[in-house]
């Protein structure tokens, strides 16, 4: 192994042991069978572990050369129609290769593939350049599921931009019979391919020949997804006895604020979720979380997680920024330059917090409603999943105290409301370069209630 | 939810978010398809994990009415052997069922359970007691591993003990050919039962209705086993300067004895390898075992692990036994009262360890040979894990310094190996209530080089 490649494994092995490898994971499925929203979560889920994942979504490179066509044109019959989504495909393919030479690591081919030929041709392709192929079929005959993506899709869908709602879908109906005419879905003639075949979200799924870690990973999330509607509420603990001071870490307890704060909590939570069905709820193994759960209903069934506790100040712990600076000064100086992959020594950076919040991720996937009662640098990896933050920018997120966030997974990106308790506290947000005790934060756009 | 089952939700829900839920696990498959392995691994992987997990074998309830019965007890046409099968299943389920209101959390079925009426009758049985059920079909056609299994059971099972090894392989395989007359493999029929298919090994598999979080850590447990031959080589770091001034924690670079230690470490591996295959060397993030790596050969994959980093000691990283003894007088007595669930404050348990050990041990079952060069605690639990120690004695287990470990997975347990450097280290081993700097450890057997 050269000297370069081990550095890449190194660095990407911290989160996946995958060494050189390259994989184009291949969507297959008719129209409306949820591929792009499969496609688009992987994307972000490998991003956020720090994979570089890419998508190539064939419709936008046939969008290039035909805005919106009608169903017609994707009648097999229609020569001119084929040669140019056989176009399209070709160009798509041809960008994603050049971006596997250029290092990708995951790459997505969002498109139907939906013939055993189409399928081979792409296995060709990246064989000859070493690349290895994860085909995914979405299968659907859930008529519900299917209509509810139709409408989706015809609203959301750039082919239909401006046009009569009723029409489009009439017409996007009529796109799917003629992708029906020709579809083949993965069998047995294709049990050399690496598959997995998804039936109705996730009731079925099969899986063939998964050779690597990295794929077993991607297939593991992919099993994980549901699309049962639900939201995600996150909160800081209360105010702490630290904050109120500035120093970083440790296990205080809460302020007289914080405390104040434990107590609105409930109602506030009820309002958000709008009915009294209760919520699961987890905190980290620290008594200011605990404390912020501690006045929430019985029925609210209660787990403690080591993976939200904050961020591992090492031997920082305990310090206020104005004592890290002037007994670490380099050391402050380097996390200011490098936040997300800053290490405090004897401690973590925002980059081991993401690989010890995978499961929690892969959890919040599997589960439906949770209230989540965590740190700030915790509150800032998990939001920056779903919300899709850089790693340059998740660190310096504004996240108050004594604010309620509620996050709700839609089929393209995520809803949030943030609900202000109105309790004083203290902010702990800080500025690059600042020592400042207390410094006020961006302000943000948070309801009062 | 009660009081009572709150705590064993937390309890249960530290590493698994399992609430009130029971699974039994329903083996599915004729003989010789690995049933009895995969039963015992995902027994002691879920134990591993603090999961109240038991197999109930029906073999072993028919041995106690007939215990070296001949095929045609297994001919469907013998009303007697069908009178007894029947009464071992009734038994072992009886049995199961009486285990599970005794609290327990996964109880695994081990037998044939070929037929779909048996897995109805399972069905309605576990339905009955409020348990859920997840039927795992091991399904082989490849000749090979089949032969390798018969081998295996002809020369282990009880049912032919003390026999002509040639006639028990010969009516082995007459008991298998009746099995078949009746086998029914599990298909749509059947597909509102929560199942797992695995093909030859992992090859294909398929998985139905999957609904909670326990069944998908168990399927993607058993997604990962592989039966490839392999080994894992554990080594400590070399010897450190903490280690000689008896300091626990810490990020100490080596002593000098530990540098000699790194330097031989190469030769000793190659000549436990037996040839020159380059393995992948996983060290977790501190100096100590970086350094004890940095002799190994250039061809061999280095991966650094956080998940591989010393158990964290809190407040107490940095000091002696004696000093925590002086100035955490409770916690040292504490911790010695229960050492696997002992949590140094702002810091973690021998229990925390594992959980973060989760991911480690998945990769360890997907790979092939690994070298792990970690720490005491954290070789403990990774040896725990695969030499089924209890939590009562893994945390005081001797594991020397300078020693090299080899450890073989086969089918039923796993084969160790040790190798003295024969290079002088202190002893790190602590006895129960001891405060002294370095204590002999009790004598172990490993064979000098």
């Amino acid at each position: 192994m050269s000297e370069q490649n081990r550095g890449k494994a190194k660095k990407r092995g911290v989160v996946m042991q995958v060494e050189d490898i390259q994989i184009c994971v291949v969507m297959v499925g008719l129209p409306a069978r949820g591929k792009s929203l499969i496609a688009q979560k992987a994307q972000r889920y490998l991003r956020w572990l720090s994979v570089d994942a890419n998508v190539f979504n064939v419709g936008n490179y046939r969008r290039d050369a035909n805005p919106q066509p009608t169903a017609d044109f994707f009648d097999t019959s229609n020569a001119e129609g084929e040669r140019m989504r056989r176009a399209a495909a070709e160009a798509a393919v041809t960008d994603m290769l050049k971006w596997f030479k250029g290092g990708g690591t995951v790459g997505i081919l969002d498109a139907t593939n939906s013939t055993k030929e189409r399928r081979r041709w792409i296995k060709e392709r990246c064989d000859a350049e070493g690349i290895e192929t994860l085909y995914v079929e979405s299968k659907c005959d859930d008529e519900d599921l299917i209509m509810s993506n139709i409408l989706e899709v015809k609203t959301t869908s750039p082919d239909y931009v401006g046009q009569d709602p009723e029409t489009a879908a009439q017409d996007f109906r009529k796109r799917i019979r003629n992708y029906e005419k020709v579809y083949q879905t993965i069998d047995e003639d294709e049990n050399d391919l690496t598959y997995v075949k998804i039936m109705n979200v996730g009731k079925q799924v099969i899986i063939n020949r998964i050779q690597d870690y990295l794929q077993s990973r991607v297939v593991y999330y992919l099993m994980n997804l549901h699309i049962k509607p639900r939201s995600i509420w996150l909160s800081r603990h209360g105010e702490s006895q630290y904050n109120e001071t500035g120093q970083i870490g440790g296990d205080a307890e809460l302020s007289a604020n914080g405390e104040m704060y434990s107590r609105k909590l409930p109602k506030m939570v009820r309002d958000s979720v709008g009915d009294d069905r209760p919520l699961t709820v987890w905190t980290s193994t620290l008594k200011r979380t605990i404390s912020t759960a501690k006045h929430l209903p019985k029925e609210y069934n209660q787990l403690q997680w080591k993976a939200l506790d904050e961020l591992d100040a090492g031997v920082c712990d305990g310090l206020t920024y104005a004592e890290i600076e002037e007994q670490y000064p380099e050391d402050f100086k380097a996390r200011d330059d490098d936040k997300y992959n800053y290490r405090y020594r004897g401690g973590e950076s925002y980059r081991d917090v993401v690989i010890r919040l995978e499961p929690i991720i892969m959890e919040l996937e599997r589960s439906e409603d949770i209230l989540i009662i965590t740190h700030q640098a915790v509150l800032r990896c998990i939001y920056a999943y779903f919300m899709k933050k850089s790693q340059e920018d998740s660190p310096w997120m504004a996240v108050p105290l004594h604010t309620l966030i509620k996050l709700t997974p839609r089929a393209y990106g995520t809803e949030e409301q943030r609900y202000k308790a109105n309790i004083p506290a203290v902010s702990t947000w800080r500025s690059k370069g600042s020592v400042a005790k207390h410094e006020d934060a961006p302000p943000d756009d948070a309801q009062s209630i």
